[in-house]
């Protein structure tokens, strides 16, 4: 929860939370400790204390030995589709045998995870790591790290440095044509960095004054 | 990995496994068992004994504090870019500290969580779980095929042909470094194919020649 930007752990009906709970959830003890005052005895209790937008359910069982009429959408679809302006209860069943049908019957929409068919039981705490991720993937208001891709106007001032390298080799046209088709696929499919086009149109503008 | 339809398990330098790496694997006790007979003493006896077409390094410390020239790329981009007719290796560090800087390096690409900048860090076990998703998540909707990726010989023979060009553009060391190094950075992401390498290895051969 904590990785992908969630703090309002609602525990239901729980066991006794003993040492392992705390010690199990790390640095976000406090989502943990916060649970505390979010327990109630019933979904039912839950849905009626709070105002709850949109329930969406997580299961197992894709397909649906349950209910045929529930056909699930993907974790992707969900994190595309969701709307987080609205307070929205994702619900996990028990470890071992999830939501029962009732629970089912309450949720807006199912989530299921694609899984291997010979093996598609996930652990409660994995799947709820990749239904968070697919949500927090798609929240814009966490600037996402990663590759900061170029902007299509630098990446075509690069492109029209090797074209100028290429039309000096004197290679027949149609070679020329795939050697910077080939070179701008590769650029796309790299997402290449500003960074990047930085050093290589460097290189190229070097290798162009060496034709002079 | 068992509902990912992952099967080989690869331990290097692992801890005794005790009774509770089976109980934790449920009904995949079978891939715990299995990687008693595929455990190396460290990555390079792994690397050197497997024919690894393909090395995916994991992190959880995204934009790079460690090595700024390594830009991670996202596991979605992972999944949708990966050939899995290739022998792949997805290397996952120890947990709390990751892999060694000297264990990225070796890495062809690497691969990073989008995760809150406040609790970037995850457990070891939810980060694959995201990342075998991701790649099954394809395997699912396109039947394998996609990028045919060239072989790692092939790649090289590309990569020196570069160096020998950057080496005659009389620009300083450590440009010719980040220059080497940003192109086969960006070769490596974009999963090149056989025939790419084919086209731009007719180019920089031509451009070899117009510097004689």
């Amino acid at each position: 929860m904590a990785n992908f930007g969630l703090r309002n752990l609602v525990l239901i009906n729980p066991c006794e939370l003993k040492e392992e709970a705390y010690y199990q959830a790390m640095h976000a003890k406090s989502i943990v400790e916060k649970s505390a005052q979010n327990t109630y005895h019933s979904l039912d209790e839950f849905l009626k204390k709070n105002e709850i937008d949109f329930v969406i359910g997580s299961t197992g069982t894709p397909g649906g030995s349950y209910n045929l009429s529930r056909i699930p959408i993907k974790p992707q679809e969900l994190g595309e589709s969701i709307d987080l302006n609205k307070k929205i209860a994702i619900l996990f069943g028990r470890e071992g045998n999830g939501l029962h049908n009732e629970e089912i019957d309450i949720c807006d929409i199912i989530v299921s995870i694609p899984a291997d068919p010979n093996y598609p039981i996930m652990n409660i705490s994995h799947a709820a790591a990749i239904i968070f991720y697919e949500i927090f993937k798609n929240r814009n208001e966490f600037p996402v790290e990663g590759l900061k891709e170029t902007t299509r106007v630098e990446k075509e001032y690069l492109l029209k440095d090797m074209e100028n390298i290429i039309k000096q080799l004197d290679i027949p046209e149609h070679k020329e044509k795939t050697g910077l088709k080939s070179f701008k696929n590769i650029i796309n499919r790299a997402f290449i960095t500003g960074r990047e086009v930085h050093t290589l149109k460097g290189i190229l503008r070097k290798i162009l004054m060496k034709f002079e």
